[in-house]
């Protein structure tokens, strides 16, 4: 089939306005938010139903054109980028929330629905979604099911995978199945919707999805905490914990982006603090006020130089603030922002912060570390510019330090952001070599011809060339 | 290889005094807690380490012998009884707890370790394991995982799959990997390890399980009402999510039911009320209060016709004793007991029950039905008696009815027990044909000599052949 032909029977399923082939519009689709990865797809489909995307599917499935699913493209693994060309997916189209259902505490989307939508509607029926990444208000609830999204509230209330409770799918061959459904409980064969989660849009193309809901918490109570060193706000971390409170929130800015947070927001913080906590608890306003006074008072005995307890909303806002504009306070400093999620195990935060600190000076970079100290997973953060290639492989070498001690660690190469194309040379590292020899086995029980996002998790040929060469 | 040398070359790997062999050793392994279901396996297998494991797997693996791992033989689903001979592996000796890591919250077992043990393990530390199947003093974590067993707290506190963080499993052909870890966020990869829950060890052999353990609660109150109408105490219960409030547990007992345990404790019931209520709420003592008034007065709006609160922990055990009795209660009363786990989203609780009621009536049958009311998780059990071929036709007719009224309520054929063979024969209507060929592609790709518990999940030859004659 020739790319003038395969536009032309997309065009027949979906119609000629939603098949996007100018080159100008290709190139918009050739990047997603992950520096550094880009190639042209040959055309871009935004389907309208389930039916226009199992009818695509098919069609890509007889003649083995690679299909790439795409929400709104914030992801940090270029997870959607068409390194294998062929058709980009895009769901703008099918973005409806298409129930909510207070009974049973669920609610049913289209994947091009965007996160923080779903959040604002259930909130007026005094309900809650907790999945919460930093894209939330960009991204879509396909692309934080593909990626695995995370956020803040991991720690207490789990990430996507703890809210997916069943999917529509269309498989590789454009076949349409359902998983999952409104029960609490099913163990009715094997658990796929779960294995979708972060699965990438490697193994099946979600058009539906199913979430889980829980009541609104009542409260919150937000407190901000100084240390002049790393290992006292770590300390303090553990003995939160440690005092059987698990926080809505527990964020960590090292002094670097602390500094350029202060910098970017005159918030009025120390720069000369070695690390700051932000603690936030929800729920029951009892449990919030006990909780939050708690954790002041452990912070202060772990040495806390200055400690702020919110007595408003308002003062909340303000306190939560610091960590809200970090990404945005680093992202002026630099062209290029290499934004990292290696994660360790709680207790081995403080080490793992250090290290990064030591790969940055022995680099000459520029790396700010800022993160979700309650579940380990961190941001380390680096200043560059593509243009400068030898920058550019000191960034390349530093990460690869900073992922080898993250799994020394107990840690793993990606907390949140997916493995896409970006960390996929590390994930041998992290899982060894049978579980990916495993997992290729899933891969071509879904996908026998490879092509639902070729490249993604796996690999391309030219990361395995440079990797044996390496 | 003969069954003699099958028997040298195991007790060559885990000594001679961990093959069993004699006739009466078999038999006690050629069933588990499921009625009707019985076949003798060829040895039972008591490996002491992974490595042991790994051996035993490599042998069958090249032999192409079946392999059935067995904890306590507590499920209800016939998941291990082996059904095709061959090795059942008992995990009696790798019943260790490992590790609990107080700052990471995570306990490390061995497969074979009680439920129970693990809850008293990590209370004593203030920490809390919240699975709690009804089999928990008896079953294994082995058996938990491999079952995805749920328990009373599921509604609140999720079922075994939202504990399970990491494991370590020994594939068909001795390969051993491990998935997961301590992180909170991790997304390195296809989600193997929940994909091996409730997988029945038809996937792989578990032989180490991270958990995950949370803060315990500070506190728990009861409360049982008691309802003339069916109807009333469903109305209940849903007036209660209404509320925005998540109980800790909250059971159901249908009259039936609650006639053979008062039948059977003298618990000083009144025998007809048509449904009772026991509702539980753990966390803050003001939280416990509040919710608990909460519910009170909701079931008294909705009918209830008298509502008791434990003011004392004595008081709430006495009020749950209604409900922990079920199951013996019902026992003496007939020598099969037939216990099934149809399950419905929470909104269609009502009309489940009355269909299994009138099934019971249209087939002569006595069906209690008790269970999670606030996961819709029914447990319709039959009194009966397996030497009764004519009663036991009607029992399976009833009960297929009763499935097929779950799947057309949007429910599902096990919320909690499980597939194993006794209820592969429904799980094509629940899940679709082309998800079932998926599942047979994923099970090729763990195991593709089918050697790991085969018959479950997918059915036996004679299953199939029923299945198409009828």
């Amino acid at each position: 089939v020739t790319p003038q032909q395969l536009r032309e029977q997309l065009a027949a399923i979906v119609g000629p306005d939603h098949v996007l082939t100018a080159p100008d519009e290709l190139v918009a689709y050739s990047y997603d938010a992950t520096p550094l990865f880009q190639a042209v797809p040959d055309a871009v489909v935004q389907p309208g139903s389930t039916a226009e995307v199992a009818a695509i599917l098919r069609l890509c499935h007889q003649h083995r054109i690679p299909v790439v699913p795409r929400g709104s493209g914030t992801n940090l693994s270029a997870s959607t980028t068409p390194i294998a060309g062929g058709v980009v997916l895009n769901f703008a189209r099918m973005n409806r929330i298409l129930e909510i259902d207070e009974e049973n505490l669920t609610c049913t989307v289209e994947p091009g629905v965007i996160t923080g939508e779903v959040h604002r509607a259930v909130e007026a029926k005094g309900l809650f979604y907790p999945p919460d990444p930093g894209s939330m208000h960009i991204s879509t609830i396909g692309g934080n099911i593909a990626q695995g999204a995370g956020g803040l509230r991991g720690l207490k209330y789990g990430v996507t995978r703890d809210y997916v409770m069943g999917l529509e799918l269309v498989l590789a061959d454009g076949t349409v199945i359902e998983t999952g459904g409104k029960n609490v409980k099913d163990v009715a064969g094997y658990d796929l919707t779960r294995l979708m989660v972060g699965s990438g849009g490697t193994l099946a193309v979600v058009t539906k999805a199913l979430l889980k809901l829980v009541p609104k918490p009542a409260a919150r109570r937000v407190a901000l905490a100084l240390f002049d060193e790393l290992d006292d706000a770590a300390r303090a971390v553990s003995r939160i914990i440690a005092h059987k409170i698990i926080p809505a929130t527990l964020e960590f800015l090292d002094q670097a982006t602390l500094r350029a947070v202060e910098d970017f927001a005159r918030i009025g913080l120390p720069t000369d603090a070695g690390a700051v906590l932000i603690m936030e608890q929800d729920g029951h306003p009892a449990v919030c006020a006990e909780d939050v006074e708690a954790m002041a008072r452990l912070c202060r005995e772990e040495g806390a130089t200055r400690v702020e307890v919110a007595a408003s909303e308002a003062e909340a806002q303000k306190l939560l603030e610091a960590r809200r504009v970090a990404l945005s306070a680093l992202a002026r400093r630099s062209p290029t922002l290499v934004l990292e999620d290696a994660t360790v195990p709680r207790s081995r935060l403080a080490e793992m912060v250090r290290f990064i600190q030591e790969v940055a000076t022995r680099y000459d970079l520029e790396i700010c570390t800022f993160g979700h100290a309650g579940d380990g997973n961190l941001h380390p953060t680096c200043m560059a510019d593509e243009r400068n290639k030898e920058q550019m492989e000191r960034v390349h070498a530093a990460f690869g330090e900073i992922f080898a001690e993250a799994i020394r660690l107990g840690g793993t190469i990606t907390g949140e952001h997916g493995v896409g194309v970006a960390k996929a040379p590390y994930l041998e590292a992290r899982i060894g070599p049978e579980a990916l020899a495993l997992m290729r086995r899933i891969k071509a029980a879904f996908d026998p011809h490879g092509i639902l996002n070729p490249g993604k998790i796996f690999g391309t040929e030219a990361q395995a060339e440079r990797g044996s060469a390496g």
